[in-house]
């Protein structure tokens, strides 16, 4: 297998999480794309990710897939270890819906934000920005934080009683966060307990 | 199993197929969401949906399963008949995929521009719009449309030899195109052609 990413940049991050949850890190040839620069766009790229983002998982066979859920989907089905995606049909359920609302309403607003009411990668990079709509998601990044400490009132992760996917998604959005300047509000103490416990697993601390 | 769901929107619609693909419709309950009249934002939904949309289905234990994928992946394994979401590692792969790009491409687009760029809901319920923002939701639809057609240039479905969930999506997403009036450019002849093909399944054609 392998994977095309660039290290640092929270998608990335999402399936280097999981390769490390499943203990297969060590099976995975590491290409970089170098989103700053663009490679991303360049045709040849596109051939492997027609919608241009990192990272992407290719198969031995060629099959090249794209998106974090699908991946995830991919390494859970095909290797043992932990379950990252749910055993039963309703842990399925409750993970894939909880990591889409992190997506939704954390990681993928947090990242709206930086592309639309910051710099963003540079003016060669963000070729349409609208700042008012970008200020939005800031504002919806900061109520998935909300939402998400009342969450982890009731229960210690985000799917539930164990780790899954939905930790993943949720710990990549409060990375991305940091980067793009969101601080997580200081009465969120549920969300930065848990923040600082996934913290310490082996596949992020190392 | 009861669905609180609004007959003709086009998520509500995803997991009406899919019941109806798996044959189990009259195993559901469906309680009506008055939507356009707001009743998704009301306290008494928000228990049941912090996200405020439809569909959501509750289990006979209470709990409350939202996003269309999630209910999706929750029938899927709970119920036998035709596999919705892959079998194997590498179909669950590229399923998940593809619905995601129907999704982020052309249903959350086309939902998006109507939200933003047209009158939408009414004043009441389209409390922030954000015109330019929502005309460039519309190119989007319309490149995703253009990237399905190319797709459907070498498979008959849109996750490849086989109906799946991705199907649901970007059907759905043509079906929101049409009540959004962004026409479906004449020159896509596979997607036409897909698309008629696809409405005269049992599950859709009734
Ligand atoms: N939903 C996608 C998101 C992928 C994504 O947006 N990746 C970023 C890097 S973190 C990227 O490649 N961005 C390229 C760009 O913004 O042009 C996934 O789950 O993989
Ligand atoms: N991603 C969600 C989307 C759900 C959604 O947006 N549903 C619409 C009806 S088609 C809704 O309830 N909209 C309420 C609103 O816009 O206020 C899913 O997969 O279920």
């Amino acid at each position: 297998m392998r994977i095309y990413d660039f290290e640092g940049l929270p998608n990335p991050a999402r399936v280097r999480i999981a390769l490390a949850e499943k203990g297969i890190t060590d099976k995975v040839e590491f290409i970089t794309i170098n989103v700053p620069n663009g490679e991303h766009r360049k045709p040849e790229f596109l051939t492997k990710n027609p919608t241009a983002a990192i990272p992407v998982l290719e198969l031995d066979d060629g099959t090249t897939i794209s998106e974090c859920t699908a991946i995830t989907e991919y390494l859970d089905h095909m290797f043992d270890g932990i379950s990252l995606t749910g055993k039963t049909p309703k842990q399925r359920a409750i993970i894939h819906m909880m990591q889409r609302r992190g997506e939704r309403n954390l990681l993928d607003a947090a990242v709206d934000y930086f592309h639309h009411a910051t710099p963003g990668l540079g003016p060669e990079l963000e070729t349409y920005q609208n700042r008012e709509w970008g200020e939005k998601q800031r504002e919806r990044a900061l109520s998935g934080m909300r939402y998400f400490n009342t969450v982890l009132s009731a229960q210690p992760y985000i799917a539930g009683d164990s780790f899954s996917m939905a930790d993943i998604t949720v710990f990549a959005g409060l990375a991305f966060a940091d980067f793009a300047k969101i601080d997580i509000p200081l009465d969120l103490k549920n969300l930065r307990v848990w923040r600082e416990h996934i913290a310490k697993r082996p596949s992020i601390a190392g």
